[in-house]
């Protein structure tokens, strides 16, 4: 039994909120159950140096959490001066999984960031972070389409993102912090709307795990995946 | 006429809402307007180093801004490796208003650390961050009341903080992002709910000020902070 | 009675030593009792980058303390890799506090830099790096002109510094380090020549203070200020 | 056909040299064809504060490369103050696949230190480090063995690594930088000697991938780990 | 001829200028020529913590100059977060140097912080520091042995320092920065007042030296550091 | 009697092989015993910026350590923020020995890095990486006259460094670690295959040493650098 109550293969309640920030140009307050991840696109007219020439954009992404986000306050990343290694790999997975969906070379050479924020963190903050930045992004493009700067959305795709892991021998879908914390197997998955696979993460926490749990994994992800895009395009429409 | 056609004397529309950082020991999400600025209050039983001994506590506040609280996407601090000048001026200022009204003696040798991120900025950020984290650490001080970790409120009096400026040669109330980015003088008022002045902080933007308007300023922030300390009172009742 | 056995309106000696640092382009040693601050102003061809195409200059601050200044010696904050919050708020204060008094379209695109390096610290660091960077200022504008760069100098007025403070319930002037350390409020006040305030900072220390208490402290300034302009005017004359 | 004319399931020349850091208490130099990396284990009596009372000991990894190990040089990570987020995430990987096989407790609250330093780059230095740094633990605890430190020798199993990725749309094993720099789909596989999956990371360079293309991919790794784990078993016989 | 027209094997004015810094336990302002620095001993009853336990003492050095020290200004070291390979190249130095006259068995497990700030800055700082360092140092004996904390000074013997260089081919003493900055060959010696050599610093800046100029470089110094300690002992005296 | 049984003037066994580093313009591995260290010399086609318009080159080098190159780990530079000041005053002290021999109006406005990094450290590794850095420089220009970047080697001689020291009061010649350890005096001299000397650096670790001592340490050098000077001679030839 999971503590949650829900079945193996149920995601937590997702919502989707947009327009959270006012100044942003897209923006999206992502929930998966506890966990709240406040996503904001920002359109920057000037791209990092190394796009100038190339006629090519850029999305990328930065990730942070509130200290008190957590049970027990966490030290802000600002006092030791530098990201952490665990906020530099998720925001450079954020950046890669939304950059796989979109047309890099149709909105000139500007940079979209898109700022994930976690407000509140119960488990799976990266996942619900890449969920929501795509609905911030894609309210970005919108905004960017409805003052002509471009005329076609650049997203070529859905993307969404949720973990799965192996909790007490039992394959589970969308771990909240109580699961993800003793589960003995913790992957990641970000698929796309047309079901393909943008990245795959999985980690052994405990003993190593078989292909068959594996792919077991992988199964539930597809499952959650497709639900997280159908709540994408209720969102958006 | 103020941008915002409020009278000079009129405070922006103000809520405090407690509760909304499910783990916190205390939490007020305090709006100001547009300016919005979660405080979350963490009972530290180790206090800094320093403490030990002392049979003191200490309360102690840290300030961020989201990236995109404003008009224009503002860069993480983290990326440049330390807390700005004004981060830090804001955060010692905030702290050394709430250590003004709590007995540090009746608490034992713990940390209370108040978290203020901006969640949108529209001025007069930390102002609000000084009215909320009074109610945020109230709620730290309930929290442990019910826990018999003390059995006396160590909160002396409420605390609470408003700007006033200088604008089209007008004193006004409570500034915001459009009045403050013109405004000639722009004074920060911290005052307790008893009428004690805590601090004062008035900077000449353009032309230097006199002191018949620095004391009209005066004048209008003591309405201001009674006001803002009835809601305080209105919303911990 | 005071420690030092001055009447409550009572300056230490005041002493503006010009000349100073040899190759700076103006300098002044200020001395408040034993309080030494070393100001050297810089004139620098180039201003900050935002400063191209504006017209304008710049001036700016910077403040530090050897660290055998102080009665117990000071770590170095070049060892913690960056200035502290203190420094960077005197440092803004210092200059705010000149760019007050100086016309900045009148000197070209240029930025002039006061270093303002405290020998010896006996309270009232601040307050004598204004009233002394002042002078050093003043001086780098008079080298400018004897050299045709300029032919105005863009003082438009003076400015100087002095705090105030509650000691053991009397309002006094100029504290020292022993009235400091025990003083249970706290105020800096930069006044103009003309008597326009510049800045105003008051601090409760202990019991929040109130609007009566706040009035004197600024009567003991005013009274300041005007014997600190008086020697600024002698000591260019 | 791929650069280097191997077939799709053929590693590059693979050696293990053990001993190669006079000082270490275990050291490995591994090639994978031009891929070069020294890996030195180091035993320090004290582990991390946080390791005390737990009765456990630590293995933990660093991750460096030299600046010409790579076709043009690289900036030393310690000019821009810290590790970057590629080394961090690579040196976490690379510890957290140690430790899948080490039983923790049967060393004492000691730490290993596997240093992985890349002498030469041609892909898959990753890869490379984990197989060959697992060689250089094996001798540290052997040194432990032959010293009465521990008598019994806390590996459980094998590790290793490998890299595959689909070039051209083949799907092939062992990416060097040729192959790797215009791969589609770019994966690596950490899997035990038992043939458990202890790490999986998939990530879609260019377009995203299938479930078919993906378990492709992981039926070469665990041909390649097979070979990998052969050539350890010989290296420390 | 040299520019300042001095003889080859001429000194500067050198003055040394004892308790300069009130609450320093010794201090020393040392002028060569226009070089000034402001040597000032701290003693702290804590000294690192790898003292502990040893029964021995030490004496460290720390280095810097102002800001406007120099003919143009130099950037504050605090501002890029460290100190330069400059500073700490001659931080080391004066530590060295004075260690190597010092008995460290003889004042306990303390530490001696010598801060060296240069003050104005025309070539020689470094030799300068060493010789006002030794003074300060000295006095911070003396006032320790005033206090009875030590009974002897642990002072063994003098040391000081002077740069020569090889300037228009010829061997000077004493270089000033008109001198320093077009030398072929600088060299700094660190000589104690019997006449061992404790450090030489010899460098060529445009073509290589001889030995025997070298050793004409030797002799000059030998004559001015006897000049020097025989300057220490009369300011002592 | 040495603990390596050497005579007071020989040499450890010193080898030089070239073109180690397959992606570096030129590169040599350097032992000076147990002693290793990688140079690796990299063509840089923009220097920087202050290079810009002045028609000279220059040639830099970094230094580091692997953390197991000692005896006992090293912690990494990166992890503590920035290189050590023992590590700038070596790589200061290579890149100067190496500007002293090459004619830097010879290979345009380019910048060449040598990298010396010690895979192994036995002592004199900033004497060993001077003389093998001269190798990977000289095969550098070599590298850019083959392809006619340059017709001419800007090599103007060779260079090369040994240290020396007084052990058991006995002069030496090449310390090793176990000699380093305990010498009471320590240095090191940089010498052209002319005889020229660029660079001198004797310190006393313990007592001051006397001009006679510090001769024979020369004498020693001398001796030492014409083996090394004829080694590197055999490797290019």
């Amino acid at each position: 039994m999971r503590p949650s109550k829900r079945q193996p293969d149920q995601l937590r309640p997702v919502t989707l909120e947009r327009g959270v920030a006012r100044y942003a140009e897209g923006s999206c307050l992502v929930s998966f159950g506890e966990t709240k991840v406040l996503c904001a696109a920002s359109l920057e007219e000037r791209g990092p140096p190394w796009l100038r020439g190339t006629g090519k954009g850029w999305v990328t992404a930065e990730y942070a959490m509130l200290p008190r986000a957590t049970h027990e306050r966490t030290r802000r990343e600002v006092n030791s001066g530098k990201p952490s290694g665990r906020t530099q790999e998720i925001q450079r997975l954020i950046g890669r999984s939304l950059r796989a969906v979109v047309d890099l070379h149709a909105f000139g050479e500007r940079q979209i960031v898109v700022d994930c924020d976690v407000i509140q963190a119960d488990g799976g903050t990266r996942t619900a972070a890449i969920t929501g930045a795509w609905v911030a992004l894609n309210d970005c493009f919108a905004w960017m389409m409805s003052r002509s700067i471009i005329s076609i959305n650049p997203l070529k795709d859905h993307v969404a993102a949720i973990s799965c892991g192996i909790y007490r021998d039992m394959p589970v879908l969308d771990l909240d912090y109580a699961e993800d914390s003793t589960a003995e197997t913790d992957a990641n998955f970000v698929i796309t709307g047309k079901g393909g696979i943008v990245e795959v993460q999985g980690t052994a926490e405990g003993k190593p795990f078989s292909e068959e749990e594996f792919l077991s994994l992988l199964r539930l992800a597809r499952g959650g995946v497709e639900e997280l895009v159908g709540l994408q395009k209720q969102t958006i429409a």
